[in-house]
């Protein structure tokens, strides 16, 4: 892949006089286009060998377009807040909302082929990491997000000049450091294992452009041009959406209507007196497991979905007296925020991803993408259909991490529903709970029932498994529901 | 202050079973009710001996309430991210935003008082950082938050007692460490410190209620009925809303209508020639400046504020070159999003706070506050009028944890607007730039500059002086701004 990027690209200083001008203020069009729009983030990566002119390039770039509407991300070490969470999420935090532009310094692409370069990874961890890169960046592009990926190459032998002659000039001596001759050392093995890399992440939706860094003006235009025809492109598709497709296996309806819900017994029941010596017991066992010295390297995630009415929250309100305010946190699901719509639908889970050591409970989770958005027609059908995939992916990020990942859906009957929302009415303090909303939601109650199904039998993993959780008796599913947190929190720690 | 807190207070159990009921529906209630109106973060800082029982009470409070709309935090050591910022940060981060609850485990009076104790500080810093204090939560309060602040009490011989206890229980003694008894060494000069911090900081709008902390049953109904109380009555407030005042020195108009702006040479000038070299000069010297190694100790937060058309872009243009697009972020300030608008004015600045080592340049700042919503009446008199001595403390704290803040006034007269508009108007590129909005100020001139001289005039510091830039001439404008810069981030260094 990189010998065509060292055969000595070159543009002469006349021609680049001639076309930057031109190119410049083009780029600065379509960057203002891109803001208008406000439909589509641009993320642009810069990688590739020492001393190819990254920094330069990036530079020239801020400087040709307006500065203010592109981030420039570089990444260095991760902090402790990042160390503390799963390896991407320190990309997510830095991915641009719709209509600007992200320029990221190392990427995703960092770890994996440097691990592999120093050998602190095994070759099929590095196959795994590629797999989920490409799965990842291919949620970007569905997104409709803009994914440009530049590496900067240069041959050994220009490489190892481009560093002594910096070397020698005392204005740019301070740039090499002795890692950068440590790094050249290995220039074969990171020639080999990067292009191993790119080769099998250079997709047509993210694809890897492959830059010379030896001339100045050479690498500037075919940067520039490169991500002038990207968001050009880009800007025509969204102004006329095709309608998506999807590559997810299609959803087959049961030709007897039966699914994994209608066949629920739903008549499971707990007395009063067995409910409170249950729950003095689990909420004990509770207490003990998240003050276990090992739980400092877990975390818990814990995602509450059923039907409105089902007692998410009463069944929440048993698990938290068992933990300390201080380790414990409740996301409530709501509408996204104006800020959450500019990115990814997962973007907003990303955002508030606990720290080892803690425990965070939703009510309502990134599921919502294949229950409300699909029955409420608010996401395309291509959009919610590969939403499967990626929440898949997503968990299992998190539970490679330490995570404990418990899911419950708590199904009642129609009829309890119906019960439970008219006795709301009556009461004072419960009136707050019943909306016009859940009414009209109960219409739909098979389009739920039928969307609840295929969630559960898709996203279903050995890793993060769904409880389903036989609601009409409140006693009982909230026994059901502590009991699986302790013994999923047990396996974890004694893992 | 203490004394009344060591008299054995009790509650019986006949009685706390008579009163929990009821005092939990109407905590709910309330709960919802501020939840509903959207208008009023609560703030409960929870502070005091160890073995008082403020977990207890906390983990009660959530019990009692719902607990997916209670923040709770609690504050260890710093993380690496927020070392790398002014102390404030982290308790910013926490701040509830309307309508929720925020229970603060350990505060901003932590650091304070815990150095005093351990004589890490001087008693003048302690008094500075309770005038600080006093100030962030008047702030607070007078953005419409309740504030609470407990202190929990023990006397020494119950804290001894109670610490002992836990200790001999198995299943409470990994709740004892060496660090509790070490504090306990302390107890009467921790005594004499806190009361003197808690009496300074006392005031009508955040009042510290001191809880004595032995019973269970007492500590439980005194903090829920405080909290209780402060919550109804600022619900009562909100729904109507007095014209609220400000205890700021009023405006004066001059009389004879001149002031700083007004009085300005906008005649200088700069030959295009001049204006090369010195920009050249300039840019050298900041690329310099910005790689000096003592840089990474500092931040550099340059905020542009001006007329519209006044050149504030251009001028940034001018400035990034001479950086590593690595190492500085820009921020437009546009509307604040809904997120923003859900907390104090200062949170979105905050916010994004940068950390040591880089360089933030804000395309319009927290000064909107005392202009445009001063011109455009979106605050009320009484809030913008607060708003100078607010920023003063802002920007006292970004300087004190060595950030450099240059502010630019661009000046232009009313003229050369006509004239930048028109043009503006004419050239293509440009087009985007010229808003109805924009004539529509323009029609405000006189207030607007009337806004700025003010602005000016109580906002400029020792620590961070206003730099006004007469920008007739745009080549003069950007040499005196890089110029500036240079200046006084030399002097930063040098220092």
């Amino acid at each position: 892949m990189f010998e065509s990027a060292e055969i000595g690209h070159k543009l002469s200083k006349g021609e680049y006089r001639s076309i930057e001008p031109v190119l410049r203020a083009d780029l600065l069009d379509a960057q203002y286009q891109l803001l208008k729009d406000a439909r589509t983030p641009v993320i642009v990566l810069i990688s590739g060998v020492r001393g190819a002119g990254k920094g330069e390039t990036v530079n020239l770039l801020n400087e040709w377009m307006d500065p203010r509407h592109i981030h420039t991300r570089a990444f260095d070490n991760p902090t402790d807040e990042e160390a503390a969470r799963p390896p991407m999420w320190r990309y997510w935090r830095a991915l641009p909302p719709k209509g600007r532009i992200g320029i990221l310094f190392g990427s995703w692409y960092t770890g994996p082929i440097i691990d592999r370069v120093f050998k602190r990874s095994r070759p099929n961890d590095m196959l795994r990491s590629i797999e989920e890169i490409n799965r990842f960046e291919k949620m970007l592009s569905d997104d409709g997000a803009v994914v440009l990926k530049f590496w900067f190459h240069l041959s050994k032998k220009r490489q190892r000049k481009r560093l002594q002659s910096l070397q020698k000039d005392p204005e740019t001596s301070w740039r090499v450091t002795d890692r950068d001759w440590d790094f050249f050392k290995m220039y074969d093995r990171f020639y080999r294992i990067s292009e191993e890399a790119l080769r099998e992440t250079s997709t047509a939706s993210a694809p890897w452009i492959i830059v010379e860094g030896s001339d100045p003006e050479y690498r500037a235009v075919t940067v520039g041009r490169a991500l002038l025809g990207a968001i050009n492109e880009q800007i025509k598709k969204a102004a006329n959406p095709a309608k998506t497709k999807t590559d997810a296996a299609p959803l087959i309806k049961p030709v007897d209507k039966r699914n994994i819900l209608s066949g629920l017994d739903l008549s499971h029941a707990l007395t009063k007196k067995r409910y409170e010596t249950q729950l003095r017991k689990y909420q004990r066992d509770l207490a003990l497991l998240t003050r276990h010295p090992k739980f400092r390297e877990h975390t818990v995630i814990a995602a509450y979905e059923g039907m409105d009415a089902a007692g998410k929250g009463s069944a929440i309100r048993r698990i938290t007296p068992a933990l300390d305010a201080r380790l414990y946190s409740i996301i409530p699901v709501a509408a996204p925020t104006d800020e959450e719509r500019a990115q990814s639908h997962l973007w907003r889970f990303w955002r508030h991803l606990p720290m080892k050591g803690r425990f965070t409970i939703y009510d309502r989770t990134w599921y919502g993408r294949v229950l409300v958005e699909r029955v409420e027609h608010f996401a395309a059908e291509a959009d919610w259909m590969r939403a499967y995939g990626e929440i898949n992916d997503f968990e299992e990020q998190l539970t490679r991490n330490g995570a404990v990942v418990v899911k419950y859906w708590l199904q009642i009957s129609k009829e309890e529903q119906y019960r439970r929302f008219k006795e709301r009415q009556k009461t004072r303090h419960k009136q707050f709970k019943i909306t016009d909303e859940d009414w009209r939601n109960r219409k739909k109650w098979d389009d739920y029932q039928e969307a609840a199904a295929d969630m559960i039998e898709r996203t279903s993993t050995a890793y993060a498994p769904w409880t389903i959780v036989e609601s009409n008796d409140k006693l009982f599913a909230r026994i059901k529901i502590i009991k699986t947190l302790c013994e999923r929190l047990e396996q974890a720690l004694s893992a």
